[in-house]
C-alpha cells in the first residue's frame, strides 16, 4: 500500500484542533491507538488447538464457493483441490497465500485529518450498519428511509468518538432496491468527511461506489490506495455465495478493502461451543482473505468475525453473552497470529429499547472489543434488537461510551504531573484537594465527560424532570441534528457525483422510480 | 489460618448439588475460581514508581490515627516515628509487617458448602452495602426498614451467583440505632447460610457481633477461623478515625477479617490524577492492614480500594468511569505484589433508577471487577444511585450479570467434545447446526441463560407487554420473595441468639425504644 503524502500534510493541524475542540479532553483523535495490553483469554497452546482444526476443515471439509467458474478457476490455479463448487484446501496453502495482505493500512477519508489506519494497535469505530428499521422515543419503530439515513451519518460526524461513517446505516426502505446505493454512498461523501463503506449488494453496485469513489479521489489515487473499505459476509457454515465473492472480485481488483466475516450465531451456524466455532471462523476467514490477495496481491483484506449465541430455548439470536465475549476475543488472537488486520465487536444487544439490557449487552462487547485488539468495529453505536433496528437513542449512549473507551485506551499517564506529589504534600491528612495548585491545573482535562451520565443528587433529577438515559439521550440527538453543520464539499465535486449518479439512474429500466 | 476439616467433608457433595441445580449450567459454585487471566494496566515499571511514591508519602507526610493512645503505642513500639496523632513511617517497616497476614483465607459460613476462599485467583461476590434508602418501582424511594434489609438477604441468598450474605444490604432506618446491629447479624444467620459481615460502627458493636458468631460457630472455632470479614475505611485522605479504629481492632484481636478501604472520590479526596490516586490508596491500605498485623499477626486482612472519580463541574460522585476502571485495575495490582487479598469493584452506578446508565456503569466496572483480579467484590448486586439506595430491580439485573462472569471466568473449554469436529464434520458446507448430534448432546448447558435479557422478536416482545429489563426485573423478584424458602437452622442455636439478643437489648437506657 502506497500513501500519498500531499494528502497527509493537514491532519496532523487538523488532528491537533480536533483534539482542543473535542470536550476539552484532548482525545478526538481519528482513531484509537492502544497505549494499554491486548487482553487475551486463549493460550497460545490453545490457539495451536484450534488452528490444527482449522486445517483439518479445510482439508478434509472444504468449503463451498457458490459462484460462476471464475472463482473456482482462481482456486484451482492456486492449487487447491476444487470438485463442482466445493473447494478443499492442502494444509498451509491459505497461510502462505495471505502473506501478501498488509498487517495494517491507510483509509483514506476526503478530509485527510480523518483517514483512519486500520490494523496494528489501532482501534477504528464505525456505525451500526444494515437495520431495515429505526426508531427513537418520538416515533417508535418504524422502516429506514433516505433522510434517516442521512441523520445517521450526521450523526456519526458529529460525534469526536466515532471515527467512520460507515456503510448501510440504516436501509432506506423508501428508495428502489437497486438504485439505493448511489444516495447512501453520495450521503457518507456530502454529509461527513469520514472515511465511508461501498455497496456489496451486486457486483454493479460495488463497481459504481468505485466510481464514486473515484470522481472524489482520482481514478490513479483510488488504484494506489484504500478509500473504501467493505463488509464481506461468509454464509456460515463454509459457504461464500455469489453476491459476496462478485463484490469481493470487485473491491479487492479496484485495492480497496474487504472484510472477510464469517456470520455465526453458534448452536445454528456453527458448533454449540467456543472452541468449534473459533475452528469454524479461522476456516471461512481465512478462505475468503486469501482469496482477495489471489484476485490482487496486496489488497488490504480484514479478518472479519460477526459471531454470537443463539438462546437454546428459543433459538433467538443473543448478543453481550459471555459466549460471545470469548467468542470475539479468541477470534482476536487467532487474527493476530496471521498478522491480519481485525474486525469484531460493536455495541450489540437483543434488546427492543435503550433500556438496561441493551446497555448491558453493549457494553460487554464494546469493552471486549478494545480489550481483545479489534482493529474495525462496525455497529459501534446505535444497534438495537439484534441489528434489526437502528435507535436514535441507542447512537447517542453508545457514543458516550466510545468516549470511555478512548480514556481507557490511554492507560495510566504516569508522568510526575500525574503522581502529584506536590498535591498530597500540599493537602496532607484530613484535607481536600479539590481546592489545591495541582487540581486547579489540572481539573478540566482530568476525568471523562459523560454527555449521558446523571450524576447529580436524587433531588436534583427529581426537579431535572426524572429523567432516564434514554430520554437524556433523545434530547441530545434531536439538539445535535438541529445545530448540524456538515463538512465543505467542493461544489465542483458534488456536481460531478449528481451528474454521475443521474447518468447511472436514468440508464436503468425501471428509471422511472 | 487452620481448618476445620470436619466443617468441609460436606462441601464436594453440597457443591455438586448446587451446580447441578443452577440453571442447568453447573455454575452455581461458592465462589468463582478464575481459568482466564489477570488483566493489568498497570506495568511492573508503573507500579514500581507507585510504590516509590506510596513510601514518600508514608515517610515524609504519614497518617493520622484519631484514636485513643492504644493504637499511637502499637505503632510506636513499631518502630514508627509517632507525633501527636500524626504516625510517618521507616522505609520499608509496613511491607515487612503485613508479610504474616495470609495470602488467602477461607471465610466459614453456617453452612460449610458455603464458605468462600478469598484471596488468590478467587472472587466472592457480596450484595450492596450502606444505602440508607431502598426503591423499587412500585414503592418507589423510601427510606429503609429491617423488612427491606431481610428481603436483601433472602434475595441474596437465593441468587446462585451472589456468595456471600453481605452486610448492611440497607440500613434498616427503623430500628434504633444503637442496638439495629443485633436484627442485621441475626437476619444474615437467619434468612441465609452463606457467610457475612459483621457491625464496624461501633467497638461496642463489633464485640456484640463476634458473640453471636461464636453462638453460631463456637467459641474456639471462632478464635482458630475466619467467620465474619468487615469493611474499615480509611478517612481518605490519610486518617483512620476513631470508629473504625475500633472495630478494627476488635475484629483483628478476634481472628476476624478486615478490609482496609480508603474510601476515596479522586479529584476530592486524592489527587485528581490516576498515578497520584494509587500511590495514596497503597500508603492507606498499607498502614491500615499492617495495623490487624501488629494487633494480631497472621489475622486476615484484605487490601480494599473503593476509588472513583468525581465530576470536575459539579463535584457530584461518578461511577463506571474509565479513570475509576484505571485505579481499580491499578490498585488490584499493588495489592497483589504485597501478597494480599484485594477488594474492589462492584456493580457501581450514579444512575438514580435501573437505566441504560445504571447498566452500562455497572458493567464496566464489574467486567474490571472480574478481569483485574480482585477478589472480593462488595456492592456487586443492588447498588444504585452512588450508593445511597438499595434498588430491588437492580439486585436482579446486576445478579444475572454476575451469572454472566461466571461464564467468562472459565475461559475457553478445549476439550474434544468443545472442539466439535463431529458436529463439523456431519454438519458441513451449508448445513445447520441444530439438529446435530454433538448439539443435542451439550445444547442445555451450552450458553448462558440470562433471567433478564428478552431475545425474542419484536412481535413477540409488543404482546408479552412491551417490557423493559427493568420491568421483567420487578416481576423476578417479587416471585423469588414470594417462593423464598430458606435455610433450616437448628432451633436450640436460634433460641440462643435470640436470648443473646433480647438479653443484649434490655441492657440499653433506651431499651423501651
Amino acid at each position: 500500500m502506497s500513501d500519498d503524502s500531499s494528502r497527509t500534510v493537514r491532519r496532523g493541524r487538523s488532528a491537533r484542533r480536533e483534539q482542543r475542540t473535542a470536550g476539552g479532553l484532548g482525545l478526538g483523535l481519528p482513531y484509537i491507538t492502544r497505549g494499554i495490553p491486548i487482553y487475551d483469554v486463549l493460550s497460545d497452546e490453545g490457539a495451536d488447538l484450534i488452528e490444527v482444526q482449522a486445517d483439518t476443515i479445510l482439508q478434509e471439509i472444504g468449503l463451498e464457493f457458490r459462484d460462476d467458474t471464475e472463482v473456482l478457476d482462481i482456486w484451482k490455479n492456486a492449487g487447491a483441490d476444487v470438485d463442482g463448487e466445493r473447494v478443499r484446501f492442502p494444509k498451509g496453502l491459505l497461510k502462505e497465500i495471505v502473506r501478501t495482505a498488509p498487517a495494517q493500512f491507510v483509509q483514506h477519508a476526503r478530509n485527510p485529518a480523518r483517514n483512519v489506519v486500520i490494523g496494528g494497535n489501532n482501534l477504528v469505530f464505525a456505525p451500526v450498519y444494515g437495520p431495515p428499521f429505526v426508531t427513537d422515543l418520538d416515533k417508535g419503530r418504524r422502516y429506514g428511509t433516505i433522510e434517516d439515513f442521512r441523520n445517521f451519518v450526521k450523526l456519526s460526524y458529529l460525534s469526536p468518538w466515532m471515527h467512520h461513517s460507515g456503510g448501510t446505516v440504516c436501509e432506506p426502505v423508501d428508495l428502489p432496491v437497486n438504485k439505493r446505493h448511489f444516495d447512501m454512498v453520495y450521503a457518507h461523501i456530502r454529509y461527513s468527511d469520514k472515511p465511508f463503506m461501498g455497496s456489496v449488494t451486486a457486483p454493479e453496485r460495488a463497481r459504481d461506489s468505485v466510481r464514486m469513489a473515484q470522481i472524489v479521489f482520482g481514478e490513479e489515487f483510488v488504484d494506489r490506495n484504500c478509500v473504501m473499505i467493505q463488509l464481506i459476509n461468509a454464509n456460515s457454515p463454509l459457504v461464500f455465495d455469489a453476491t459476496m465473492l462478485g463484490a469481493l472480485k470487485v473491491y479487492a481488483a479496484a485495492n480497496q478493502a474487504c472484510i472477510v466475516s464469517p456470520f455465526i450465531l453458534a448452536g445454528a451456524m456453527s458448533p454449540v461451543t467456543v472452541a468449534g466455532t473459533l475452528a469454524q471462523v479461522l476456516a471461512e476467514a481465512l478462505a475468503g482473505c486469501a482469496l482477495t490477495q489471489l484476485v490482487r496481491p496486496g489488497a488490504p483484506v480484514v479478518f472479519g468475525a460477526f459471531v454470537s449465541s443463539i438462546s437454546m430455548q428459543s433459538g433467538a439470536p443473543t448478543f453481550g453473552s459471555p459466549e460471545g465475549t470469548l467468542l470475539l476475543n479468541g477470534a482476536a488472537k487467532l487474527a493476530r497470529r496471521l498478522n491480519l488486520p481485525f474486525r469484531s465487536g460493536g455495541s450489540f444487544t437483543a434488546s427492543k429499547l435503550p433500556d438496561a439490557q441493551s446497555a448491558q449487552e453493549s457494553a460487554q462487547t464494546i469493552t471486549a472489543t478494545l480489550l481483545s485488539g479489534v482493529n474495525f468495529a462496525l455497529h459501534a453505536a446505535g444497534w438495537l434488537e439484534g441489528g434489526l433496528c437502528s435507535s436514535y437513542e441507542k447512537f447517542i449512549l453508545d457514543a458516550d461510551q466510545l468516549g470511555m473507551m478512548h480514556v481507557l485506551a490511554r492507560g495510566i499517564d504516569l508522568s510526575e504531573e500525574a503522581l502529584a506529589m506536590d498535591a498530597l504534600r500540599e493537602v496532607g491528612p484530613g484535607g481536600h484537594f479539590l481546592g489545591a495548585a495541582h487540581t486547579q491545573r489540572n481539573f478540566e482535562s482530568a476525568f471523562f465527560r459523560s454527555q449521558i451520565a446523571d450524576n447529580n443528587s436524587f433531588e436534583q433529577w427529581l426537579s431535572d424532570g426524572e429523567l432516564d438515559a434514554a430520554r437524556r439521550a433523545n434530547r441530545i440527538w434531536k439538539t445535535q441534528l438541529a445545530e448540524y453543520s456538515g463538512p465543505e464539499l467542493d461544489p465542483a465535486l458534488d456536481e460531478a457525483l449528481l451528474a454521475f449518479i443521474a447518468q447511472r439512474k436514468a440508464s436503468f429500466p425501471d428509471s422511472n422510480i
